[in-house]
């Protein structure tokens, strides 16, 4: 197997030794733009869109990537292309893009647009078995003591990596069982997001779910949209409270390495009959028919 | 003059070379805890009280830096030492540290905690030619579109480098002047702190700031009270709005690097009357005494 | 006449020796989650309904009923058949279910779950006459000085008889008219419920009701849906403010006792023409129909 | 060992005995003013203080107690007089007034001023053991999901027991440690109180607590404002966040059985270095010398 | 050309002599209730549909007119009919209703509704060389530091000249651009509405705006509601942050005098091309075609 | 008695016959800076306070009065001297400012700023029979509806004539009782202040008032500070809420032409035994003797 090669400025270089300044604004001031898609049998899943909402996020933070949408698109795929001869077939890949306003030095007064952005694209092993079981039985959910930060503060949708807060909440619920599932609520007590997941709930055969004033517009949130209206399964958006997970018939959660990770078990209270229900199992298998990989077995074998 | 050398997990490497993993949870969650130290004629001020902060910061942030205050102080001040020589007479240096919990690999389920933490302790020269100026006529402090985090999204005396929203409310300020700086407003329109420095107000001979419920605990904060006490004047905590900027007699940011920074406009509206004020200058001058530095004079020769 | 028999832990009695111990959850706690189930013409209706949406409250409230919601249900049949003959032809019952998690012993450390559980059901007869004259000429609706706690203090999906702050709003609407019924608002300033009921507006011949973020998912609210659907009057929920109520063209509550009570004032101020108004008029007319008593002339006859 | 008395509306009855209708306001409002006194070596202390509260919290809730506050106090006295040779010395009770008011009967109209109030007079032995150790080793407070009302729903200073949300915020804080007891925030992310008692910090020898806008103005948190003031501890109300409790070098809850309960571990996090501090100690021991019962002891022989 | 007349309680004055006793409630109290119609080709468009408003605005203010709908609306066609001979062909009038409680002398307890209402009927050239600019090139929304008021305090579908915060908020946003539009945000950073208009956006062919429980319900904003409906273009009601003006295809206001601005930029960022977008167009040129005036060339021509 | 005259832009009009153009800035704006002063003794009080306080409120609302404080102080005492003969020996005036940006016409996209301002002075006699009763046995106070606006939205503190929703909170509270006096809440449920003045409450003979984060800071709340401070009666400023007025032993008003009004009713309950107390008469008669007129003398001969 061939080295796992890393898009950094221009270059490609070794993952093991891809680095960057202590000095980048990524660093200093949390300043990451940031995208993760991932494969499926080695396809880039939905690329495009992963692409485009990353050239919103940079227009909401006020810098540019140094590139055309086009331009990225084109050398993702090449990057994509370097690395695939690394990957097994059945297994797939996670593509994560880090851009940053590049080198920002304290006390000089320099704006961030000053200086030339930082390009990561980098492929990661896909590797699924912490989830493997959560396809199974369900995982936890559990609502930490932080709350997301609302809107007018940083607005969900701009994917970014000025996570501290996430990552807190993330170690809080592990304070109920160490293998808890956070799922933040809003300053205003309505259900939010997980730390890098949308969340859903099945009741009476409606699937809920936040609208995005509280949430990122996550690409695997909008697949599901897609597979309801095949499946003829109502979906809405609508403001959840804790009182509606715990009444839910089913709940999970979705993000691009997972795509849907059923929760059984909320706040230490089980949700629906504590199983993964019907309506989780048939979006995990029309979303498996749909890209040509068993999401469960993968996982499984990973 | 020999090279800036900056330590990194045990090593001392040149500034330039000085670079982490992109894999590092400082990039991909934000999750860098931080302090500022700076020196006075080659002292460093308050290196003790930043480190102990830095520790209630790591405290509260759920991870340790992997050794004690003591032994990050010497670190430190070996660092200082070994740079020291590059630093002319009447120059001074900015002493930073960043502590991540360490490398953290996407979709391993791995904890921050479970990684070696990432330490890095740098020294810069201290350039203040920017703020120069702001000493003589006093800044424009503009309140961006942005609002800080309430506290129960992320507790603003939580010293770190999560500051996109921060950095995003530098850049909508330049909107109404290039040179403008931001004053952020909590999310029920209270005045909080700047991106990197406190505010303080001054009407009718006494000096009013907020509460540190919605802003950092600063050191050059605390070095005011005490200078306050020192020089008589009056001084007090309060939920200040922006009817309370407009109506002053004089107002000053304060920050590890610039120490005082007056203020003379807001808004787009004189502050006073348009110019630094006698309490401002008086603390100016009382700082600049007990540090044997002239804050102005060095500020004017970088 | 026979006596009025309260199904109490396991055993019938009388309804004026029916007592339970002052160290109850119940008392101590205001821990008792609670139905109130009514008769058309001595037939439950939608009971299984109350029982239902009695068992989410339990499990929202983390304890149990000691039974099945079938068990349950059969119970109150039982109790309701050894109460129906006190009751005359053209009268009706109201079926209340009280649960609480037993007694409890302060300063004990109990928790609730630890006890046995007390279950209530009585039946009481319904005496419409109070509401009589306002199905005729309609109530005042006035908003109180109090507001209704937001969910993430308690969910009001929550059927519980922690009612304290409702019967303070209930007071205080009498200090506007005697005869005022309580229309509370949210901390937010929009409207939610009254202290046992739901609002609705009708403008434009369209419905309009809070949706259930703060207020009780009524089932006389969901018949209101259902009733609507039938008569092909559209109806929806919405975020509802006191100028909706002023600029409407008809108002009324919906309860278990009353079913529709229309209200002609708010606040002093005249609703539509003051008058009870056709939509509401059919609404009462459908639902009478539906389970084959005049509502009126049952509350006349009272 | 005689019985031990209840006073319930003029009568004395056994306390296993003690019952009230099923209709009483109590449990169909749970609408209960109510008051915990305690004896120090069998002496009531502070009992009228706590009988002033009472009838501030009844103004407050718009009914009366039908006598004076003068009558109460004597009938209290009575009440512990039949009851204190049933305690042993060294053993000490929990003096418990309930008032309500009275019997309720739904759909009548009927105000609760209409009915006679009920008041209930109980004396229970303080049973300390549950809390034994927490003196010696300081509890674990976590805050719960359920946040407190705010103040223009229900003033947390009107002392009654429409306590649902309180139960099941103490249910919650169970999942992370079965010994955990409750630290409510109030729906801003601010400390506000425990299910029963009030809450303190203390940071550089000062001691801080939320001010009573969230919570109770306990008497017990007076009786702290008065020790510190001997102890010349400086003591301030203030706006508190779950930052200022991982931070402070020591914490404690307040409430009348317990008095003082050290808190060394809040969410998972060691308070100060995990012991009970010295100044909580130094509180504890002058609480025990002023009301001459050695609280630590009193417990441990319970 | 004669004189302009304004209709001022019962008296027809030239404009220039149209005054008001300082003493009006209009004045001291900001208590005027107001409307503005424009004319098309000289009619008066949807002049009933404003006067209904007008009564809706002056039932929640709790004052009237002296007179009904039908009288007033009489009264105004007179006016118009008086005036309109000054108005050359092609150019068009603005007819503006101000209502108030009539005259207040402070200090003596009156109740406004204790005076004769003063009620002003004017009409003024619409002059939109101001716009016509914006018409073809679109306009610079720019988010103010003042924020709306929320409906709890002041319903904003109450049209009212209570406009000081509205008239602030507009200073603000010239320090921004001297050209630049308000688009005020509501207290929880929701955008609201202009000072005189409502804001629409269209993403993804689909127009969107704010609810009005924070803007008011425009007749301008109904008539879009109509022409997207008779375009088949999709259009809905929403909670709008200013991520989703950042991220819209195109965006425009709507008010009376204007009908349409467009708008291009947003806090200084381009609005989807920067160009007026084709859905604007049509909706302009559907506007243009239902009145029978073309609103670019007439601007154009003033 | 020769005629009273207002100062109306540089001319002295008869008060009958002062009237500004409908186009006025305070019409269709409300965009009126005001200030209200009062004689004793036929001397006007504080007037150079009230004079600082209009210009920080011009400033904060970004228009000029087109001449200095000094000019306008000058002119004021002129117009004073021109109508003090009407005023009998033992009666008072009232002298009232009104400010405006001027004419404004709509659509011309013209600014506030480009208008010459409107400058209204104006004296009115004091007449105090209405309120000569409350200063015997208290007035009622009375929260409406109503919220005043939070700071975000306009700053209490700019005292100006854009009070709808002050004028429909006092319209509110007279449906509870036609004398009764509205006592506003915020957004957050914390009292604020009256329609023209300021609250204070008496607890435990210390005075509590709330802070001007929500109220404005009325000259006669500065009295009040003042005279407390000669009494040596402690003062603070606090968050009250509306519990605090149901348990406090005292209540008034402060405002300039009453002074201090007693509030002895709050929302129907009596505050403290329901008389004018004891250190409210203190505060009145230090008042009275400060001024040379005895307050309640005087308005019982109006």
């Amino acid at each position: 197997m061939s080295e796992n090669l890393v898009y950094l400025n221009g270059e490609y270089v070794p993952a093991d030794e891809a680095k960057i300044s202590i000095f980048d604004g990524a660093i200093s001031l949390g300043m990451t733009v940031t995208e993760s898609t991932r494969t499926f049998a080695h396809q880039p899943y939905r690329l495009r869109d992963h692409i485009n909402r990353l050239f919103l996020s940079l227009k909401a933070a006020r810098f540019d990537a140094g590139m055309t949408a086009d331009e990225l698109e084109q050398l993702t795929l090449e990057v994509w292309k370097k690395n695939e001869p690394n990957y097994a077939p059945g297994t797939d890949a996670w593509i994560i893009h880090n851009i940053t306003p590049g080198t920002w030095v304290p006390s000089s007064g320099q704006k961030p647009a000053e200086s030339k952005p930082t390009v990561m694209i980098v492929t990661l092993p896909l590797d699924l078995s912490y989830w493997a079981n959560f396809y199974r039985v369900g995982c936890h959910a559990v609502t930490p003591f932080t709350r997301i930060q609302p809107a007018q503060s940083l607005d969900a949708r701009i994917k970014n990596r000025s996570r501290f807060l996430y990552t807190l909440a993330e170690s809080e619920v592990k304070l109920v069982d160490p293998q808890a599932q956070s799922l933040l609520l809003d300053t205003d007590g309505f259900l939010s997001e997980n730390k890098g997941g949308n969340f859903f709930l099945v009741t009476n055969n409606c699937i809920r779910t936040p609208s995005t004033i509280n949430c990122l517009d996550g690409i695997s949130r909008q697949t599901i949209f897609l597979l309801a209206e095949q499946l003829n399964i109502p979906i809405e958006e609508c403001r959840l409270l804790p009182y509606d997970v715990i009444t839910a018939d089913e709940a999970f959660f979705t993000s691009t390495p997972y795509c849907i990770m059923p929760a059984t078990k909320f706040n230490g209270t089980m949700i629906g009959n504590g199983q993964v229900g019907p309506i989780t199992k048939k979006l995990m298998a029309a979303w498996s028919e749909m890209v040509g990989v068993d999401l469960l077995e993968q996982a499984q074998s990973d």
